[in-house]
């Protein structure tokens, strides 16, 4: 019997190597359908950028042949470009309950709502569209309604987890369908394309009730304290547990911080989330009540500067002030590159004599090792594509299906862009397409480029000295005294001599050269930069921008 | 019989706010010593600033009564700061040998070798300055000849850990000095000062020899490969361990880093450092010998970008290429706000193909609870005043101190300036002085300020657009049309259409003011800057750095 040669292709579209953006095409004869549409926030050197969206370039070029977006749940890593991209690409999108909400959320900022076909799909449903048949199968994660999927194509099955955890006592809804993953195995899946963040983390992760249990016992510690407790906006059913303590130990609940307030109400709306009536109270009736018998639930878990709980530890928020005896719960755990963040808000509240608390009050929603070496045993797969997390959890990952068993040549760490080609017979990278990362900053979407951060990069480092100088088109002679302004580069009051040194040092170094030189606005402001970069480094060892502006008079 | 009813100061002067920069006065009846004199590393938002220094107002008001330095240790943020300070305030500098050879290489760099007393200090001595007896006590920490510090005063005796731990098995020297500080305490200690870097982690610290295990086993393991070690410059003990597992594996020995070649050399010529014969080789020769009978001991464990192992990583060092198969030991834990920089060369790493170890291979240079408590347990202090650390380091210091029984109102978590008053009848913050940070970039010292910083700041952020116009001084019309050239903003190429239209609106704008306005210098500008501003927040949403320069013809 002759093996199964038909091929499909995955191609990780956004930005693999620096901010995980995650957005996958998968291709089968032609047709494509898209997993996933997040956006990234940027790393520090990314000035001024509000955050990144792929570079769907790949797409636009096939636009005819893309037949939907399939998401897998609704964190802003995976839903968070959706209303950039459908702007240009505008084909359904398919998710489960909560993300859908979320994702209509958005559309509807950006008036995008009535303009894309959105299919709202349960758990089990089999989506034909095209030649594939997309399946959801429930997960668990740190937020409601994920989902893996199960791709069926005349190619084979794959599987890819989403982001992914193993609870067996989840808060709302099912445990993971392990049996499904099961089914599938037994029957043959051609690649699984499996959560990597925790792949270096051994055991385990806890079920998300042991967070629970902590502010069962936490709220019973400090009945007479006022208590604040910080965690992902999205994070639903840490929310239901906060409110059932509060419920429990007679507690009004606030909750603040925009994003907070936005995802509560989504998932209040579509009954992911059980709020006893006369719980929630407004942020300003918070007064009304005894300290011990409120608790607030805030965003700023990260450390974001302009967050809610940063403003409060910096007593700059408008309604809320801390006050010692206060017990601030830390629900989360720093992502990496936010420690510094986190820390310094922790110093703050404790220097407002607020008990900060962040031992116990988290778990993360990735799996860890055993978690991944299970989702193996039981999907059994031909081929492994690690997915989310860097390259050292890609790698980790690598090596661990490699411990289960798996030919080196079976597994897969893709860049962004490879096109993988899979079939019964073989497997590997047969081209690479464009894509990565596109900068947002402000309105503008791609405006911002290289040359652009690099100025960003120089002006943040040591500033701009401006030099205006008029002169005679005729005889190249100064019309005036240059005027020098510099911004970011010394303390003005303190520079009068500094600056006044560079005003003399251009005179002469101009008046030594030719009416030529002058009156060529390119050549003099290049004569300009190289005097003035020369004596600000003597002086100073600082290389500010240095911008001529040359007027002809 | 009557108490003891003399007074004692002790000033912290370093900004304990943000930075840690270790600098502590101590004033006994008019008469200063200075116990460390450190310097900072900036924040990312002090942009440009390469290091901080103390602000040393209150000695130089007092300069006549500064008797002398005393240096706990050779850490940069204990001895950084020296040069600049010893420029304006020449006292003798008391510290044990490495100490003062890392001194010496500083001062001589600074010029100032010739002019700095300096006393190199055993443990055990007591130096007799002013009324102070000054005991230098042998401790345990990351760096050799660490040492605490008994002062004895007519008050009572102070004791200051400096940075230290306890081991019982140090790889160069002696044990830390527990029978002395049990003497002292025998006798009476009027205030500890102790260390609180470790105060919220449980149990001992690690003995350094745990590492040399962990290195002969790599060593041993990875007999094939070519090793890469990166570690402290200043962790002469670890660069011992590497140098004797080499030896023990016949591998020569390679030193890449500028600081970690300094360091090597002066612990060697001082004999805190045993190198056999025909171990140390010139980075140059490393390719005459077979890559797995070789080890290369680097700077950049902490992921800073310049220096030698993220050069490597990135493949830009210019003699050492890394090669799939290389084995690289992080021997380091990042420290907080590094993490992400720490992670990006791991990736980098990855992607080369070497294999990356990073557990087992550190431990910390500081005291845990347990040998916290040890130490409170040995002196019995009447006062404590934790030092080292953040403010949440000090907080859980200071609730370990209450654990242990002392009373709260003998605890005291003080900020840079305070003035805290200490005597066997009372105790109290009795003052405030000038104290805090002062910035450093190249040569300036202290004229990049909070102006400054908020301009680059809001360069790095959205850049800067500078419009140059020349006016007719009297009818205020424009000369020629408005110049308009932005940095860091936008990609010009695609932003003209922008700029086209920002000119057209600043002409438009200027046409309806009156010649007076135009013509006053002050308004003109503030006109210039309202109309682009809006003009560009609205198009962009984006708030540039508007510079106008206004020339009169």
């Amino acid at each position: 019997m002759k093996t199964n040669d038909k091929k499909i292709r995955i191609i990780p579209l956004g930005g693999l190597e620096r901010i995980g953006v995650n957005i996958t095409a998968i291709e089968y004869e032609g047709q494509i359908i898209v997993i996933d549409c997040g956006l990234g926030f940027p790393e520090d050197d990314m000035f001024g950028i509000d955050f990144v969206i792929p570079d769907v370039t790949y797409l636009e070029e096939h636009k005819d042949q893309v037949l939907g977006f399939m998401i897998t749940h609704g964190h802003e890593d995976h839903i968070g470009a959706l209303p950039y991209i459908l702007k240009t690409i505008n084909v359904p999108v398919f998710a489960t309950t909560l993300t859908q909400g979320l994702i209509e959320n958005k559309l509807k900022e950006h008036g995008l709502l009535d303009v894309v076909e959105r299919y709202t799909v349960s758990f089990g449903d089999l989506i034909k569209i095209g030649n594939f048949g997309v399946e959801f199968i429930k997960t668990n994660h740190s937020i409601v309604d994920a989902a893996a999927l199960a791709i069926h194509t005349p190619a084979g099955v794959l599987i890819h987890t989403g982001d992914f955890k193993v609870d067996y006592t989840p808060v709302y809804g099912d445990r993971i369908d392990l049996e499904r993953f099961a089914e599938l195995g037994n029957k043959g899946v051609l690649a699984l394309m499996c959560d990597s963040t925790n792949a270096e983390r051994e055991g385990f992760t806890p079920s998300e009730k042991t967070v629970g249990r902590t502010f069962d016992i936490l709220f019973n510690e400090h009945r007479n304290s006022r208590i604040i407790v910080a965690t992902f906006a999205s994070n639903v059913d840490r929310v239901q547990q906060i409110i059932n303590s509060a419920n429990k130990y007679n507690r009004k609940v606030v909750v603040e911080g925009r994003s907070m307030v936005n995802v509560i109400d989504v998932a209040n709306k579509l009954e992911r989330l059980t709020i006893p009536p006369n719980t929630l109270i407004e942020t300003e009736s918070i007064k009304d009540y005894p300290k011990e018998q409120t608790v607030l639930i805030t965003t700023g878990s990260q450390g974001e500067s302009m967050a809610a709980l940063s403003r409060m530890a910096m007593g700059t928020h408008k309604k809320v002030k801390i006050l010692p005896g206060d017990v601030v719960i830390f629900s989360s755990h720093p992502i990496p590159g936010n420690e510094k963040a986190v820390t310094k808000v922790i110093n703050d509240l404790l220097r407002l004599g607020a008990d900060v608390i962040f031992e116990d009050t988290h778990v993360s929603g990735h799996a860890c090792r055993e978690e991944i070496k299970l989702i193996y045993s039981l999907t059994n797969p031909k081929y492994s594509v690690p997915v989310h997390g860097e390259y050292k959890h890609l790698t980790a990952h690598a090596k661990l299906a490699q411990e289960l068993g798996m030919d080196k040549e079976n597994i897969f760490i893709l860049s962004s862009g490879n096109v993988l080609e899979l079939s019964e017979e073989k497997a590997g990278v047969v081209d690479d397409v464009p894509a990565g990362t596109v900068f947002v900053d402000g309105l503008g979407v791609g405006d911002v480029g290289n040359v652009v951060l690099r100025d960003r990069q120089k002006l943040a480092e040591d500033g701009i000295v401006v030099v205006a100088i008029a002169v005679d088109s005729y005889s190249g002679e100064l019309y005036t005294q240059p005027e020098i302004i510099s911004r970011g580069f010394v303390y003005e009051k303190e520079a009068e001599e500094l600056l006044e040194g560079a005003r003399t040092e251009l005179i002469d170094y101009l008046a030594d050269r030719s009416a030529k030189e002058i009156t060529d606005n390119y050549k003099c402001r290049s004569l300009v930069r190289d005097c003035l970069s020369d004596y600000f480094w003597k002086n100073t060892k600082r290389k500010p921008m240095i911008l001529p502006v040359i007027t002809e008079v």
